[in-house]
């Protein structure tokens, strides 16, 4: 037993000994992805997009332009041939693998699926007869696995574990289930309660383990995630190589995860990590971990996080930087960072019933996460700057390729994040057109969502429940709604009212309670029940504190959840000219032609005219189009700003 | 023996052998400042501000406000009291004495010359039997003395040898240097060849033992500076501590001084090391340190020099950063740095005879040292950026209080970078009113030089030789009057014309020769004689090379030496807010009255105006006044700008 303390020798005996409290510690589940059907007008096209041109880029990627299947033959043939590549690739092709499963189930794909087997039997066939899967070390380097913590064979496996229950979830079937079963059992082999320590370089392997453990039901996986988790923050890593670095904050390995207080190091890293916590914790009730999320999840949102819920404002370190600094064009904000904010703040919604992480969820989603994805689904952005002088552009793929299949495996299983149950009621977290059944004790209520959004604030739900049933419906009421930006004071509505919606039963108001951020409606549902929330959409003037020195004087626009920018494509090619005076009238008109379909805001604003010599300047009032950020950098290299000055003094015309 | 090289072996036994050329490398020596009455308008006053207010200032600051002095006292109490200050602060104590003692040569002060012996006693009873001097040592951590080569105890007694041989060089004054001698000598017996290895962790020592060479006539104190040039480069510091930093680069000891091909690290460490090898090879010929200080120097000054004539752009490392990395408003260009870059390149002139090397020391003369001190002479300048939006200031002194000793030091000792002297002839470099008598082979030739530079470019001069005497007599033709800005392309004119420049002898014409930049007049002088030299003193519009990013569409004005800016407090406060259309026309006026006598140049420019709200912009033409830069920040915090920009585009109206 190198487990040096008593107190975590007690934890891990009692972890052993299965006896985990039965009760689930969330407040209600996610309805799952596979139960529900996309019929949205907004994301129901990039969902198709994702199906059809994304994962056959990534596809395309994978086994032909890069050497990334070709390394798993190379092992499978044991002829000594060499690694291609960086080590971490494997994890790219297990996200490819875990987006397509997703994708199977609302856009069946015989051709796709059986690629998707060809893949899984050469995946099958690099695994080693102990488990061990890896193709960077079984190519010429066996001897040394499981030295540095910093070479992700602990990261490529989580991913292995992700793509295998996402597959065996949607066709049923086994064989990558079977691998990453392996290959858990053969860590377990080497590591967890009373064996070596291992402390993850690169955190995914946690959170993995809990989708194993929820799959198979067997607890050793739980406990192995649990037990990684108390790794942290102890200098266990003192015993290995640490290739890549030296800074223990970057991985968030400083302290142990219950007395972190602080948002540190790489975005994507914390990300995976707390959102592994919050899954230990639901199953464990672990009160620590929840103390710890909260002051951390703070730290983020008041502190660190863009108007985009983009996170992880620095590229040095692909993470945090100091609180506020949240500079524009230079802004990292890479995509996974968003996609890892939808994994975390989904399972703080759960365990706490708290809407605000839906709130933040939501912005992550249809802001930073999003603008990672190209209209035509073929273009990406690693990271997604919130100014740019025109030199930023999508790219058709990475050399660390990370942010593709991560963002395709979001939108494929968007379903995820839209409806919640428990035995008391039904969750409506997101406006997504959509159609599912969710279980409120022993009855099956099929929904059905109907919406326009986020281009209007009409959203109609109709409850079929075979009997009359008494329930509690609770739909999210955006913190925007109720006048604040986002949780915390980091950015604010310049107007701070709080903005009327209204709630309908079959055309008829409704008694409601708001509670946690949800209008909850308790009454006897019966079948053909409609609701009708409508959530007022005006055009909101952000500004955030004065510590953001990078926003200082300047204003955001936001409508709904989207965050707008102005692009130089709509405005003449310049988006650095203007500003945005205090006393500004805003029209919106949808416009279906444009950028397939987006409502843009319009308003008359002084821009900064130049003589072609450069020797004289004017003021003209000109018509500005703004449109939704994530839509931008679809037609070419051009400038765009989210933050206008408010003041010519802050122009930058030479952008 | 640890000299572990046989060839390096040979070398010292050489050196040692003390078989130097006896024959000086030098082209000529230059007058000594004592030798030098200054009647200058433009320096007169410098002088006489620096001998009556930025001394006291010293001696204040020294002795009442910190504790610099009372650490001399304790370790002459020897009651086991503790150090205060900082591990340098010795040097700052031997600086002032230095200018104290150039000062005293133009300026007797009995009571400022008591004060000095006052210290000199002080000093001298803190010195150890063994020779040993050190405040920070000797009070608490002797035993840890000559362990760490960061801790500067090598430039602290470089400064007390710079100061003794002052002082004794103007007063006789022998208790100084005696101490100054018995520490060379202490340091002698410990390291040396054959002895310990040492590597001056901020060089000075070096120069100043050449120094005390010059003065004693005792060839170990050369021997000694050139080892000391010898050991770096070898990693010699290995067996040592050095503290403050890991980077060798920073103290120029990557390579053998002779392999150095590429400016690095701290700016000033650079500067009085290249001085020191320079003093060395002056006396020992050597072609290797010759050649190399031609590399280096190139790469200062083609690559990595302010057209202020300051160097190290870079706060991190107080030294260079880069090749073209100039930021104006961040520009570290420490004061002491161009102080530097004056003693460098009076050596470099000295041994080439090229007077391309004063061109460049006028330049950081009259600019990025001058810009240290403020008017009043009680003010300084830590850094000398060459933009601000108002938040720079001259401060009362300094925790690290190394540049109001050092630019004082320098003004003091003006007189030694006026003229030169050989068999051959005699060479004119500064235009400074002046009075001397230069030795040319047996014969004394007075010379007075009547000058009103740089405000005109007329230059008197007269030489009473008391015998009609043949020889050369050289006098610089500055680069700037022949098209070239700075030697290399660095910084060029946009007009590249040579500037007329007229050459009489008692009013008639007179044969010349220009060489190596200097217009030589050969002829038999005489009792009399009057030269006149007629400079045209145009204003100059200066661009950059475009790798120059921060120059990139910007213009620099210069007029003479002078380099010129913008300041707020002559443009309403405003200094951003114009650009420098191509063709303007510049008007010059001589004001006596401002800041305490400048030509300043006038234009009109175009310049943006916003009106109060911030609303609307327009341009509006306006006279702008433009001073010379190291007149700037003596009426309060305002911006300023050195390179103004060319088009609308490019100004920052919002500093």
């Amino acid at each position: 037993m190198t487990c040096k303390s008593p107190a975590l020798l007690l934890l891990f005996l009692s972890i052993t000994a299965a006896n985990f409290a039965q009760v689930p510690k969330r407040q209600f589940e996610p309805v799952n992805f596979a139960q529900v059907t996309i019929t949205d007008s907004f994301w129901k096209p990039t969902l198709d997009k994702v199906a059809t041109t994304t994962l056959q880029a990534c596809v395309y990627q994978t086994e032909v332009k890069t050497p990334r299947i070709r390394n798993f033959e190379k092992v499978a043939r044991n002829k000594n041939e060499k690694h291609e590549g960086i080590f971490y690739d494997d994890s790219d092709v297990f996200k490819a693998l875990e987006a397509i499963a997703y994708s199977l189930k609302n856009h069946p794909n015989t051709e796709l699926e059986k690629k998707a087997d060809e893949w899984i039997d050469k995946i099958a066939a690099a695994q080693l007869e102990d488990g061990y899967i890896n193709t960077y070390y079984t190519l010429g380097r066996l001897n040394e696995r499981w030295t540095d913590m910093s070479m992700h064979e602990d990261y490529n496996g989580g991913h292995l574990i992700e793509a295998a229950v996402a597959y065996y979830q949607v066709t049923g079937k086994r064989k990558l289930l079977d691998v990453a079963i392996r290959f858990a059992d053969h860590f377990d082999s080497l590591f967890g309660p009373g064996k070596k320590h291992w402390v993850t370089g690169h955190q995914e392997l946690e959170l993995a383990l809990v989708k194993l453990y929820n799959t198979t039901q067997n607890k050793k996986y739980l406990t192995l995630a649990y037990w990684l988790l108390e790794e942290r923050g102890h200098k266990y890593a003192k015993g290995y190589t640490w290739t890549e670095w030296k800074d223990t904050a970057y991985a968030q390995d400083v302290v142990p995860v219950r007395e972190q207080k602080e948002i540190t190091g790489h975005a994507v890293r914390a990300m995976y990590l707390y959102t592994g916590v919050a899954d230990v914790a639901a199953l464990t009730g672990d009160e620590g971990y929840m103390k710890a999320m909260q002051t951390v999840w703070e730290d983020v949102v008041h502190r660190n996080m863009y108007i985009t819920g983009g996170i992880g404002s620095s590229g040095g370190n692909e993470g945090f930087s100091n609180d506020y600094d949240l500079p524009n064009e230079q802004a990292y904000c890479e995509t996974c960072a968003s996609v890892g904010m939808v994994f975390w703040n989904q399972r703080m919604n759960l365990l706490t019933g708290n809407s605000k992480f839906i709130d933040v969820l939501e912005r992550s989603l249809y802001n930073g996460a999003r603008d990672g994805l190209s209209l035509g689904g073929d273009r990406f952005f690693y990271g997604n700057p919130l100014a740019s002088d025109g030199r930023h552009f999508r790219r058709e793929w990475f050399g660390t390729a990370c942010c593709p299949a991560n963002i395709a495996r979001l939108v494929s299983s968007l379903g995820d994040y839209i409806y919640g149950f428990s035995d008391q009621g039904i969750w409506v977290n997101l406006f997504i057109g959509s159609n599912t059944t969710a279980q409120v004790g022993k009855t099956p209520v099929p929904i059905s969502m109907e919406t326009n959004y986020p281009w209007d604030g009409n959203i109609k739900l109709t409850l079929q429940p075979k009997t009359k049933t008494k329930f509690k419906l609770h739909l999210r009421i955006p913190g925007w709604v109720q006048g604040e930006a986002v949780p915390g004071n980091l950015f604010v509505f310049e107007d701070k009212t709080k903005a009327a919606f209204t709630l309908t039963v079959n055309g008829k108001s409704v008694a409601y309670i708001i509670e946690n951020g949800y209008a909850v409606i308790e009454k006897d549902w019966k079948k053909g029940d409609q609701v009708e929330l409508v959530l007022p959409m005006e055009v909101k003037r952000i500004v955030s504190r004065p510590e953001v020195k990078q926003a200082e004087g300047r204003v955001a626009l936001q409508r709904g959840p989207l965050v707008y920018c102005v692009e130089g494509a709509d405005n003449g090619g310049q988006a650095w000219n203007l500003i945005l005076p205090d006393k500004t009238n805003f029209q919106t008109t949808h416009q279906k032609d444009l950028l397939e379909g987006v409502t843009t805001i319009e308003f008359e604003a002084p821009t900064v005219q130049i003589d072609a010599d450069g020797q004289s300047v004017k003021t003209e009032l000109k018509k500005i189009i703004a449109i939704p950020y994530y839509a931008w950098c679809n037609r070419g290299q051009n400038p765009m700003q989210v933050w206008l000055p408010r003041k010519i003094q802050d122009v930058k015309v030479n952008r």
